[in-house]
């Protein structure tokens, strides 16, 4: 009985986000899933990520257990920021998404980003409909990560190595990092970035307008 | 339905855990579960805790989804490292440690630790038995942690506040995470720690000798 309740709650999942997938590409909207541990740095990330794509109307899905602040603190830096609060729950399903895509007529926009709750493993077990998934690696973290959780870095196609400004201070080789990344997923792009010293940020832009670019043109064309 | 297996799910996990708890005063072990996000600092802390803690008898269950890393680090300082991997798993449940217990005899140890796999969320809410349970929150998460997880530092009994050997390079206050952290649970005790510089480890090993004498003494009085 358990394993066909999982199976149904996941094959639930996954009609609502081809759903949303659907309505993402009719309406040109970029939308990224960006996971990562508790402090990865995804937040700050955004922000930057916000200034430099001021020109694009850009909202953000704060996914967390408790409170508002990661909204709070974007909220100057993007045109909508949401908060969705779990209260206990490990991670977002595609139905959350669904229901605030309609709710705060996000279609309208040009790239939305979901925060994801800071978690490793259960998040990574839900398609949330995104184009796009991508997953911070806190160089504080150390290197043995991405082998210990592999499912959450086989699945994107960006992982962002952050906070390279502690690297000094940390011991983490970012040459292991990209050996054991692209020995778990041979297709991912490796960023390695510091959103406080700006290091290696334009690499990440342009990846990211690119894929912002082809989304607009696959529709209109 | 959903509700009652969840609720049976627990239950379970509930009366297993008071099993091992029993098992554990009968047998005068002091058992710690261990828990922090990934990357947070565990496997470290605990090696310096088992080399100051040489004169006893001392064990680690080591809680990953994959790989035998963790145990593999630790087997060098203890007596026995055993490793657990959950293949995808977001959380340890009180019968992988009743099974453990028996299957390598830790009965006969001091002190056991359980590192729980790395998640701030889904362990804090399986109860394994343990005497005491700690979590590991490092600089480089930031200060918001314990105001968006506070299930886990509810119920606890220490937190250690951990690479403060980072603090000069991190955005983090350790007297705004002191009025956090006793905001979310008023009996809980905060120790400052760096297992790198070995900065603040005494005040650690101080309260933690002082709980193995109490286990010892009383259950031989």
């Amino acid at each position: 009985m358990r394993i066909y309740l999982a199976k149904n709650l996941l094959e639930a999942n996954q009609n609502c986000a081809d759903n949303n997938r659907q309505l993402l590409h009719e309406n040109k909207v970029l939308m990224v899933n960006l996971l990562g541990s508790p402090g990865s740095g995804k937040t700050q990330l955004l922000q930057e990520t916000f200034k430099q794509f001021e020109l694009y109307r850009t909202a953000v899905i704060e996914g967390d257990l408790f409170t508002a602040e990661d909204a709070e603190k974007l909220t100057p830096w993007c045109d909508k920021a949401v908060q969705i609060n779990t209260e206990g729950s490990c991670h977002l399903e595609a139905a959350h998404i669904w229901h605030i895509l309609q709710k705060e007529n996000l279609l309208s926009f040009d790239l939305l980003f979901i925060e994801n709750i800071g978690n490793l493993v259960c998040p990574a077990e839900f398609d949330l409909g995104e184009n796009l998934k991508v997953i911070a690696l806190s160089v504080a973290e150390g290197n043995d990560k991405p082998r210990k959780y592999p499912m959450a870095f086989k699945s994107a196609e960006v992982a962002l190595i952050t906070k390279i400004d502690l690297l000094p201070f940390c011991d983490f080789s970012v040459d292991r990092a990209l050996d054991d990344l692209t020995r778990i997923n041979p297709d991912l792009k490796v960023i390695a970035v510091s959103a406080k010293t700006g290091e290696g940020l334009n690499n990440w832009f342009h990846w990211l307008e690119n894929k912002l670019m082809r989304i607009k043109k696959s529709v209109s064309s």
